[in-house]
């Protein structure tokens, strides 16, 4: 009889905590060794975002556990981007079509829901455990719980600690090893707006709200106890900067300035702002994924900025993707892993790339009317050719079969056509009457 | 009474070495901690390279600390390249002007006497001292001797620690340290020529040899002993890569096919090759510098391929360039540090840069027409416009006085030149009589 395998994941986050219940479902051995210790006992210092945007590749990759029915139940479903301007005034651009939304999600609340699922499964989890080393020719982790230093070898490692991954750090010192970590110049900072006295929601539950004002912006998604966490995404220097916030007065007359209608529904501005970090946005772009039988998955493989709402997506679509491999190669894990690392890595580097242009679109472009009138053709092109002009965002975030990579490219060619038809005469008044069947034809 | 400040240096190689010098001689206290043993005292495993062109911005680093002379004794003058065909034909590419040159000097002998000297101004080394950690906070590292760790505070300490820094490792996880480590696909390995049976010199001493085969290429520089040591820069997979020689019938065929006189005067060929590593070739961009009192230089800032012969040079660079920073603030460390990094970082970039792209006119360019003839009028030019038109090479090699990033700029413009020069018609047989005022005043 075969002996079971035995796997070890470092970080008991999101995707080492799903890919724990893919793995145990295999009937593989799984130990998760976890830095901090157990959230569903401790309130853990934050540090991370609170909710995250829940879409279709992250749910497939759920519902291949059996888990998209009970995740979704504490979901909010987000239709569309509600954009906020100066004045207060409000505008909906819907996500897709009818019916097509993301999910406002807490992160705290699906790792709880993800590690007790894989509990059942006989997943154990080892908190308080430091990664100290990885010996990649012995697979062999280097494990520090205390004082206590121990050694212990595994048949695979996966490394699934985040963006300052220790097993990466381990790989990083081998040869060869390709490794860069780009920061944004703007930093992130969370701030709330709680629900009406009568215990409802403040403004539209069902969007993501944006207050998009060029070089900055502030966002808001629901969650389930009818409050908003919002979050300030701004330069750390230069004119409107944290630096620039750097007192009551100064945080005051900023939000009033630039976002009126927030800063009425929010009573504990000051506070969150004194007592919430100020937390930077970095890209992690590294090759190979894999040492020997040790890999690198999710955000310490690939590390990416917020703004196309796909880290935690990508990163169980990660999930999924190794699943498929070890269910076309077998146990073959050094043939798995491989394969594994050639055909994601392209998806990485584009959902990076992705994400760092939507930044832009964000907090400048949905503000624009060339913008909108893009966006209203391309509806009308979707709607026209569901399956020739699918617009860029809908590939990414409503179909989990297309590859980011895939999206990337085609997105780009529709860029180029889209740039066409807005330097056509007249296009801002008679939008409604392009050609679609000539421009879907260049693509 | 103002106390000394004592000065922690992270590596006692080229770089640290000297920078001990330099700051003894400012009267500083200097504690320089190192990894490895004395190498005067112990017979070092290699793993960098032998011997290494040491040029004007080098020599300039060594004058001012007195260095120069005693140095120069050592060092062996390379007037050009000198070019080996397949067929062992040879043509020699003068570096400069008559009187220009650079010179091999041996990293060990270069090392041992900045060591010596440094201790003779009151420097102290501790060697086998391995830098675990650093508190940019407390300006503190935690050292390991043996199984001992001791942690230790300075006024300042400088990370001089190469290309795998220890003391960069700590910045690393500091909040938005920009950072990228990149391989090219070659790697390199040391061979050798002896001295001939009557102990002269196989070869012209006088010059750096190329055999430049496109997409790899061998050269050699002369040592004290009459022996070359020889470079051998091969990709790591694919046509005509190290994987390809895997048996000594194969190392056999290859050398004899693509360095036929050089083969002839390898008798240790197999032996070499087998004993000797296959290293890579890495470089490493990093910002800040600088994290409250400690300072990261040399290869440790700004870790660059071989290719212009500058890594050693750019490092002893900045130390001339930081004592200068000294000169001018005084003892204010924190603004010399931060003056340091602002006024050096664009020069890093320009070398890593012109290293990078010298790989390619090393083992392709200088076997081509275009770059012979291109080389030949921009000698002309300059000696007819000496101060308007330096060559490129020139400016990094021979021109101490202008910066990196000077020099980049301008020998892109210059390239810009030269490329419409060598696109007018007969200049390939015409080329003595261009106008050489016209082109001079494109610039």
């Amino acid at each position: 009889m075969k002996e079971t395998k035995h796997i070890a994941i470092v970080g008991a986050g999101l995707v080492g905590s799903l890919l724990s219940i893919y793995l145990a479902k295999r009937g593989y051995k799984v130990s998760v060794y976890e830095r901090r210790l157990d959230m569903r006992k401790h309130l853990i210092e934050g540090g991370r975002s609170i909710n995250l945007a829940l879409s279709n590749r992250g749910i497939r990759a759920l519902e291949q556990v059996g888990l998209a029915e009970m995740l979704k139940q504490n979901a909010i479903p987000m239709h569309g981007r509600m954009i906020h301007d100066e004045q207060g005034k409000l505008n909906l651009l819907p996500y897709g079509k009818a019916g097509q939304f993301i999910n406002s999600v807490s992160r705290g609340g699906l790792n709880m829901a993800l590690m007790t699922e894989a509990e059942k499964h006989g997943v154990e989890f080892f908190f308080g455990h430091r990664c100290l080393q990885v010996d990649f020719n012995k697979t062999e982790l280097t494990l520090q719980e205390y004082e206590a230093v121990k050694h212990k070898s595994f048949d695979v490692i996966i490394g699934s600690d985040g963006a300052f991954s220790a097993v990466r750090g381990a790989m990083q010192i081998t040869d060869r090893f390709e490794y860069q970590q780009t920061y944004i110049e703007h930093g992130y900072k969370e701030l709330r707006i709680p629900a009406n006295d009568d215990g409802s929601f403040l403004m539209e539950p069902n969007a993501l709200h944006i207050w998009p004002r060029d070089s900055f912006m502030l966002i808001a998604l629901p969650n389930p106890d009818k409050t908003f966490t919002c979050t300030l995404f701004l330069p750390f220097e230069g004119p409107n900067s944290f630096d620039e916030l750097d007192s009551p007065e100064n945080i005051d007359h900023f939000f009033k300035k630039y976002f009126p209608d927030a800063y009425a529904m929010m009573p504990t501005l000051q506070e969150d702002f004194r007592d919430n970090p100020t937390a930077s946005l970095v890209t992690i772009r590294c090759y190979p994924w894999v040492r020997n039988k040790t890999l690198l998955i999710g955000d310490a493989a690939h590390g990416i900025v917020p703004f196309y709402g796909q880290g935690m997506n990508a990163g169980f679509e990660d999930c999924r993707v190794l699943n498929e491999l070890l269910d076309e190669h077998g146990d073959k894990w050094k043939k798995v892993l491989q394969a594994f690392q050639v055909l994601r890595k392209p998806d990485a580097d584009a959902i990076a790339q992705l994400a760092l242009d939507n930044f832009v679109e964000m907090r400048d472009l949905v503000n624009d009317e060339d913008f909108i009138i893009r966006k209203k053709i391309e509806a009308k092109l979707h709607e026209r050719y569901p399956d020739k002009w699918i617009p860029l965002y809908t590939m990414v975030t409503f179909r989990d079969d297309l590859r980011y990579s895939y999206a990337l490219e085609t997105g780009q060619k529709q860029k180029a056509i889209m740039d066409e038809v807005m330097r056509s005469p007249g296009v801002f008044v008679n939008w409604e009457s392009v050609n679609l069947e000539a421009i879907v034809n260049k693509l």
